[in-house]
């Protein structure tokens, strides 16, 4: 089963009170792609620049992950400098340039339209419905948005909404989205706009998943030493696409598996700067974190 | 079995984007007892002033909770006026009045001493430390206590701490108490300190437990309508020690399911003004909730 995710891939530099990093390989689709690699067989659609070095793209082709649809033009790769605060839940953009991104049209190749999953990380509404339009069948779509196009272009953003079966936000982009400062009264809100299953990211708090007659609440697994949050929610979204296609299981109850592996490969990715951790990472390691996070919240059995 | 409460009982006028309330019954012990009636005895040490109504008294002893220790003193009970922010995780004290509570030295009667279960609420060190001194013997014993404590007796704060077995406060008091801004290493510092179990709360977040080799962490009940989180802590703390002193379980799997009734007698006190909602609580109502909280976070099973 493989899934499609289009999004950004970037050269992110990172300040955060533990260090900081410059140019790493970043982006939503890169962060999504590989965390889902460990499962199942990843297509990213995006765009790079001329400057885009033949090391970070073996970076993603090593996890197997196909670049059939990650144009090469000509220009500067999208580019991202951000400060993390002491309270890693709180960063600032220092320097934001768009370079090829600002006129990427997204295509499918065709080897990419009977996908069964798709993921469309935080990008324009726009790409991300020119993206939809394209796509032929699927078992399952995502999307992801953030502040700047749920204020920017509503209107854009809620047709996407409206086909889509999974939004993956945090709680204060629910909260802008939905007018409501109650998380539960925005999930409901948010519920009536076309997902049936609205997961919000809570940080190092955890992560809800609401749907029309259920609700799942975890926390964030505990960790001792947070060198980065940057591409978590990617991360954690790539993780639960993984085994979302990996076990073909959408029932609740396999949702709430999913959840929970994606939940641990987010784990996994703010131990080092970038994609540093991910890049290591095995899936042994992954499965024996999810025990642990098994035992860290028991007390059904 | 019994447990002993020792904290304030106070006058509470409460501010909150949904509503106020003027001179209502609050304070730790109150919040307490009153949540730990639902599973076993409860036996208040505390100070009174001659303004504090009778009828107040009734709420408390109208759930079986024991006053032989509370006394009522010349002069105006403690009163304390607060405001909460949109973000009801923030909230400023607009003022506060020691009166009675700034002489007081807590008395055990003598039917109080072989009380098993003692929760030292937060109140001076000194005075938590005179109670520990008249308790003939105990099962367990925890305290709670605050910023103002942390920073002020922070001497006599470490001679208590090294006589409880587990401590129960908030995220920021644990990063205050530790010096570490991350919770786990801040939580591994303040064990090193004496307590056996450490319980962090995260209000709207949820619950971290640590012990020298474990960790359970357990989400908050979402709730559509939050009117108050005074006393929520309190409450919290009420439910775990009576549920402890019910099942008389202190393994580290009757610890976690007290923990989880905690929690939820804790969500139905924000439903409403101060003691409101706990005062008409039914104990069918905390079953039904535990067993909502199990399906909101089962994926064990």
């Amino acid at each position: 089963m493989s899934i499609v995710v289009v999004g950004t891939v970037a050269f992110d530099s990172i300040e955060t009170p533990q260090g900081s990093a410059e140019r790493v390989l970043g982006g939503s689709a890169a962060y999504f792609a590989v965390a889902a690699s460990f499962f199942a067989p990843v297509k990213i659609v995006g765009v790079v620049g001329q400057d885009f070095p033949e090391d970070y793209l073996k970076i993603l082709s090593g996890r197997g992950i196909d670049l059939q649809g990650l144009q090469r033009k000509k220009g500067e790769t999208f580019y991202w400098r951000g400060r993390y605060h002491e309270d890693l839940n709180v960063r600032d953009t220092v320097e934001l340039r768009l370079n090829v991104l600002s006129d990427f049209v997204p295509r499918l190749p065709d080897s990419y339209r009977e996908a069964e999953y798709l993921f469309l990380g935080n990008i324009d509404p726009n790409m991300q419905m020119e993206v939809l339009n394209q796509l032929s069948h699927s078992r399952l779509i995502a999307c992801d948005t953030m502040d700047h196009w749920i204020q920017g272009s509503p209107k854009e953003l809620r047709r996407v909404l409206e086909r889509v079966e999974m939004l993956v936000i945090n709680d204060s982009e629910a909260r802008l989205l939905s007018g409501e400062h109650n998380i539960v009264r925005a999930a409901r809100a948010i519920l009536r706009m076309g997902p049936k299953v609205l997961l919000i990211k809570r940080g190092e708090y955890g992560l809800l998943q609401f749907a029309d007659h259920s609700c799942f609440a975890i926390p964030a697994y505990p960790l001792e030493e947070v060198f980065d949050p940057t591409g978590a929610g990617d991360s954690f979204a790539g993780g639960l696409f993984g085994h979302l296609a990996r076990s073909r299981d959408q029932s609740q109850k396999g949702l709430r598996r999913a959840i929970v592996y994606g939940s641990v490969v987010a784990s996994f990715c703010v131990e080092d700067f970038g994609l540093r951790r991910l890049a290591q990472l095995r899936l042994e390691e992954i499965e024996e974190r999810f025990q642990r996070f098994v035992e860290l919240t028991d007390f059904h059995t």
